[in-house]
């Protein structure tokens, strides 16, 4: 007969509990619509059953169709967009080869900490905060450093900008230099064109603009980047082995190969976000993101609040960073809001630390209805913090990261 | 104006879908019950809110229960069972250092393939399938190797084996060697008693006898492994960095650090699993799972059907493999089973491919009633198998790994 020989004190984690659902009005992740909830609920799957293939292959036609691409790798990964990202440069680079990566914010930040890990050489750039990067200064300096990959973050929610791209690609293919994109951010909220603008490595997230649960991240790669990746000398992680993905995910005709277990209760209710996506049309869930994110900035700066990034060319219509008023706590504004409205909005990382905080509207939350609703919060919220109770409170908390 | 440049056939996504759920009686996932379902429902969360910290703290406190622990390094990850295989040996060992894989069928095997991958110098033990190891043998090869670490498989669910293991930590460490477990299939299902067995790494999975869905993986790590973490050179991927997210898991008293977003659907469905398997109790699910699969074992005798393992004490109560009699094809017997009951059985694989197939009794699904419907199944399919019709067919598929 076996005994315990551990007994740990369980009480705690069955004590009443008030759960407060909230709005999700920060950086994401975004509520999801009750039809991709409902979508997970579906019975599970094995991971070798035909409606689990069934699955898959609706997620990559959707997938091409939202990324605009004909690349046949275009796939899922189970993890979350880091793993995306580690995925781009473990399949694409080797330890010893130059690499560019133009930082813009805490997610350039960690591609270069990733990059680095492996012993990648690393030229980090870097550009004035809230700005973007400009095409003559990344050519200047693809031809000074003649790297194999020149990595970016085309939405960079920390510090709120969106990187033009359109053109790019070009310039980095003139140079034999590979163009991989971070668009985690945008992804589903700002145009984005993978084919048309040579893009040959990108990097999408379930939880933001596509308003599925995280914990899935989408990757496509040109053909150009899929030769790199079978000639590469050392080998990915395991996890992150993209042709294996690859042959899990039907993409080179082969049948089919098992790599590890995908829960299918995600990809049903990513399949289900997409479904919604594409039913109300890629341009319109562009445009849709683009008049929420204007209003969104003209109601912030009605209630006398100032935006980080200054030139509204270079906003990133899914995350707005708010410079946080001098009379003003921003970890009480936040828990205030949190606590009153059920709003929940995002401190400032990186660019924005301890000076903003970040405001999104993004999938399903990108309405006007939600943007009106965290306005007003933002607005009552101001007021508590101006009064005399909102004056006590800490200046930071110790999440944030710089 | 933005206009789409590529135009993918959709409309093969929105056709008519006749969606079959099917009762998971293979390998694994298993099916959830309606709470675990129902939890994944909840509201999505921001990565650092604090219902987010509760979920983890809860979460973190019932996997040192039910793995009789107190190892403070207790933690979820993001992932596949793969992913924390992955994770042990990437958080533990260098590349160029020396480790025994007790090899017992395909897990074993691919536990090889990922040290391999990182260059770490791998001994692969074989044993006879459908067998285990005895320590003795064990002992001899890690004073003549002098290894790091020693993998194991608990459960090896592709030969149906289960490997014990009380004693072999303290034999382990006589030789300053580790001693890592792969418990993706047992954990839950199979007594298991990491402090007392002094296990020093184990990695175990959401879906299999904890019916949650699958996408998370769970790992534990002595303080001895946690100090060898610690001092190890080259880092580990950023994705399975398991100090860092060790500071997610508010492992050390620190404040908590962001690593990646979790999601929190499924963190908080499998915070329900496990909260069901504590109310029923540990020993009392262990016990269920050997009453389950001892009364499976007799019904598959009872239909005329031979067990893969020979010795009663080797098997693993959570799955059992099966040999498939000559006069019969285990795919008819499986699409016929799949198509006519929906039940869902795994063909065999590594030392079982070919030749058997895998009845799973596991999680929720470890009853007798469903045990019963899965006899009541196969006495069916195989009558079938034996028909004119069902003589035609496949002899294999396309997806079995040998």
């Amino acid at each position: 007969m076996w005994k315990l020989e551990v007994e740990n004190g369980i009480e705690s984690v069955f004590a009443k509990w008030n759960f407060q659902p909230q709005l999700l009005m920060g950086a994401g992740p975004s509520n999801c619509s009750p039809r991709t909830t409902n979508a997970l609920t579906m019975e599970i799957l094995s991971p070798v059953a035909l409606d689990m293939y069934k699955i898959m292959d609706d997620i990559q036609c959707m997938l091409k169709h939202t990324f605009q691409t004909k690349n046949r790798l275009t796939l899922a990964i189970q993890s979350s967009g880091h793993g995306a990202l580690e995925s781009i440069l473990t399949n694409l680079v080797n330890p010893g080869e130059k690499i560019i990566v133009a930082v813009g914010g805490v997610w350039g930040k960690r591609t270069v900490a990733i990059a680095q890990n492996y012993g990648i050489e690393v030229i980090t750039l870097s550009c004035t905060p809230g700005e973007i990067y400009n095409f003559k200064d990344l050519e200047k300096q693809i031809m000074k450093h003649k790297p194999v990959l020149l990595f970016i973050t085309h939405g960079e929610s920390s510090a709120g900008t969106c990187q033009p791209l359109d053109g790019l690609g070009k310039i980095c293919h003139k140079y034999n230099c590979l163009l991989a994109v971070d668009a985690v951010a945008s992804f589903g909220g700002v145009p984005l064109f993978i084919d048309k603008w040579e893009i040959d490595a990108v990097a999408a997230g379930s939880q933001k603009a596509i308003s599925a649960p995280p914990g899935m991240a989408f990757l496509s790669f040109s053909e150009r980047a899929e030769q790199l990746m079978r000639a590469k000398k050392v080998p990915p992680p395991f996890y992150f082995d993209v042709i294996a993905l690859g042959e899990t995910w039907n993409c080179f005709g082969n049948p089919r190969k098992y790599h590890y277990t995908y829960g299918s209760h995600l990809l049903m209710s990513v399949r289900e976000a997409l479904m919604q996506l594409i039913e109300e049309g890629v341009l319109e869930t562009w445009k849709r993101h683009e008049v929420c994110a204007k209003r969104l900035w003209n109601g912030l700066e009605q209630i006398g609040l100032e935006l980080f990034v200054e030139k509204e060319e270079n906003r990133l219509f899914t995350v707005a960073s708010v410079i946080v008023p001098k009379d003003v706590k921003w970890p009480v504004l936040l828990d205030y809001i949190s606590g009153k409205h059920h709003i929940d909005i995002s401190f400032g990382l990186g660019p924005t630390a301890h000076t903003c905080i970040r405001v999104g509207s993004m999938g399903y939350n990108a309405t006007y209805e939600k943007v009106d609703t965290v306005l007003k919060a933002l607005e009552d919220g101001l007021k508590y913090c101006r009064s005399e109770n909102g004056q006590n409170g800490p200046n930071s908390r110790s999440e944030v990261m710089e």
